[in-house]
């Protein structure tokens, strides 16, 4: 994924984190992984995910994004405390990781943020997170409800926790919810802070049909008008989805280098539609993807993702849209360079930093293993069950597929502990 | 996947390859299988592959239909060898097998099918074959093209030989490629030998745009129009795709009680389109589901399919569309009625045969594991990894997620030297 698209048989030298030498000679280290037959690519990077969900997989199905967010989903986050908060985060970096994610962009929520951060920490990703802001949310449980002040303060405060931390590992990028639980002024407050730090931007538009709509008649605008006219539109803005799009947004969005986060599963899932990617990528809009929350999905699963965004728009734009390599593309460096990380990750070259996956073609749904075209096998024949070794900063997180810095079996434990717990204080039990 | 759908919680007990007994308090037997935890299904039905393809899987990616028949497909399959189509069969079992498909409707080639019928008694699989009939197809590779004398004298010799051999596991239907490649004089020998036979007859239709505009062309009408006049619909039919039809199409189907195989991801990467399957079944079709070849998909994995075959009528039909316990009893129940076995086959109960799949939810992408609501769970959590054993028949093929009946590391070696040959003899190397 350099600019040559260059394809290298050999040796990978990484020193203290840093890729040192692509095609190496070397041939000893204090740890040497053997990969013959396998690939070796980036980590992926997903630029919209919700850890905070990955708790409710399977407690909100064939349900539309209103109905889904009001009965399930809002419920779902009023009722989380610390423990089931951080076990929800753990689980779904540790699914990331086990599925070859290395990097990812994270919603978070209205309360106990703090725990999603100490997950992160703990599970080696690497992520932007932050809190959630809804300031204006009158039909959102009282629990997910805050004044402007008070979000904008903790914000404030987990920025400065977190802000850079873990050696540049973690970044906080503010998040408010959608149009419909933010007021003017927040948006206002989230620009001014963004551009005195630089951090990103990180929320939704224009997912639902009946969301959008809501959305004209309360701004009288489109939501990509409605930020663009607020100025939070620019290339350190990610939107989730922009599904729901007038020809003037797409150009908004060209021209602003605002950023979309395409999640196909879910748009599917929940019934918004398919997002227009072949023609957004053609008038120059930067597109990355993300598998949003699990129970939209119900995976964070990058491979069946990039599976995903290929296949369904090829009916439409024909058998060549969407190519392999370009989906790839996306799902690294163009991801990276979507989350301002494109100078340090995205692609295996050396002085970057050593996040990589490592693929093990060894199972039957991968053979014939004719390695003639690395991209449209990764693309459609790769499983994520597929991955051998997840490293993030040339740290060694997923071994022979299996978890190395979270311990699996108390997570599973834990994970059914805490999913009883949240769905009984939500009332859903 | 009985008639009251029950979900139950208890042991199963098999004596000679029968379900005797549900929630069974025998604790006693030769071979007790530990399923704590698990979730048993019968085995999953596809009513539409192609295990010639399986090796070309990774060959033909990212072309229309008809160029991806003619520019690779029918090279590569008049390129078959006895052995290389052995391989490409069993390969094919192997997968299917591992990924909790127990039975299959089965296209086979023009020529060396008795290879194919070889690979799939081998593997302990059930299934549907037969030989490809192409009497009219003066654009396919001459090994492709046969007299319509010689094809059914082949179609009866195969017949006479594995028609309902391997106690009934193995049966035989007549198998003519599409409208494009037949004569009329084929579809009439066809249609009476199945009528005299009993058999099913297994063909493609109305799959692409460009394919059912010449088949108009031709006949003057459309593919399922044509079809039906030359008595070819009825109950013991399958016709693959169905995504170009009339409505008085769909209603003809429903009339004659004609079966469709639905491949959603076969459709959506050839750029067919997207079968309007929750219209067909509100209008009383019969809908079973397909994975068909490996170089349209890449897989045979019938979750993945199953997810596909859900998500993408959502956007257009709504978040309830296609329910998971829908898509579920087209996988099994409903795919062994089409196949005209579901008094054998496709549900647990006692007097049915023990073809069934165990799920291990053991990985963290299927946590939390609440169990409340076991359909939404397979369908958008298990992956095919999760298949942990797979029965035919009573006999053990998969255990613990390993190949008992075919040695894998034999089949992998076997695998990359035979796709090798057939791409240098079909000049694609």
């Amino acid at each position: 994924m350099n600019q040559e698209r260059e394809v290298c048989t050999g040796n990978i030298y990484i020193e203290n984190g840093i890729i040192r030498e692509m095609d190496s000679t070397r041939v000893e280290a204090d740890e040497v992984i053997e990969a013959r037959d396998m690939l070796v690519l980036p980590g992926l990077i997903q630029v919209h995910v919700h850890l905070c969900q990955t708790l409710m997989r399977g407690m909100a199905d064939d349900l539309a994004l209103l109905d889904w967010l009001r009965k399930r989903i809002w419920p779902l986050e009023a009722a989380h405390d610390f423990d089931s908060l951080y076990c929800s985060a753990l689980l779904g970096c540790g699914e990331l990781l086990l599925s070859g994610t290395t990097t990812i962009l994270d919603m978070g929520t209205v309360n106990h943020q703090e725990a999603v951060f100490e997950a992160i920490n703990h599970s080696g990703i690497r992520a932007i997170s932050g809190k959630c802001l809804m300031d204006n949310a009158p039909d959102a449980p009282p629990a997910l409800q805050e004044s402007t002040e008070d979000g904008m303060q903790e914000t404030l405060k987990l920025l400065e926790r977190w802000h850079n931390q873990a050696g540049g590992r973690i970044r906080y990028a503010p998040a408010p919810r959608f149009v419909l639980s933010c007021s003017r002024r927040l948006w206002e407050e989230v620009r001014e802070l963004a551009d005195s730090l630089g951090t990103l931007i990180h929320t939704h538009a224009a997912e639902n049909r009946d969301e959008t709509e809501l959305v004209r008649q309360l701004t009288g605008q489109g939501n990509v008008e409605f930020f663009h006219q607020m100025g939070v539109c620019g290339p350190r803005t990610v939107l989730a989805h922009c599904i729901w799009l007038s020809e003037r947004e797409e150009e908004l969005l060209q021209e602003s280098g605002t950023a979309v986060a395409h999640c196909p599963s879910a748009n599917l899932k929940l019934a918004s539609g398919v997002a227009r990617i072949p023609r957004l990528l053609e008038k120059g809009v930067r597109v990355g993807l993300g598998c949003d929350g699990p129970p939209c999905n119900n995976h964070l699963d990058m491979f069946s993702e990039m599976r995903t965004a290929a296949l369904i728009q090829k009916p439409v734009y024909g058998a060549t849209a969407m190519p392999a390599e370009k989906v790839l593309a996306m799902a690294t460096i163009e991801g990276a360079a979507i989350l301002g990380w494109d100078r340090e990750i995205g692609s295996l070259e050396p002085g970057k930093k050593a996040d990589l996956i490592i693929i093990n073609p060894g199972r039957p749904h991968s053979w014939p293993r004719l390695k003639h075209q690395p991209y449209a096998d990764l693309l459609y024949q790769v499983k994520a069950e597929d991955v051998w070794y997840t490293v993030v900063d040339g740290k060694v997180l997923v071994r022979e597929g299996r978890l190395v810095s979270i311990d699996e079996e108390h997570l599973a434990r834990e994970t059914d502990r805490q999913a009883h717990r949240l769905m009984t204080r939500a009332g859903l039990l």
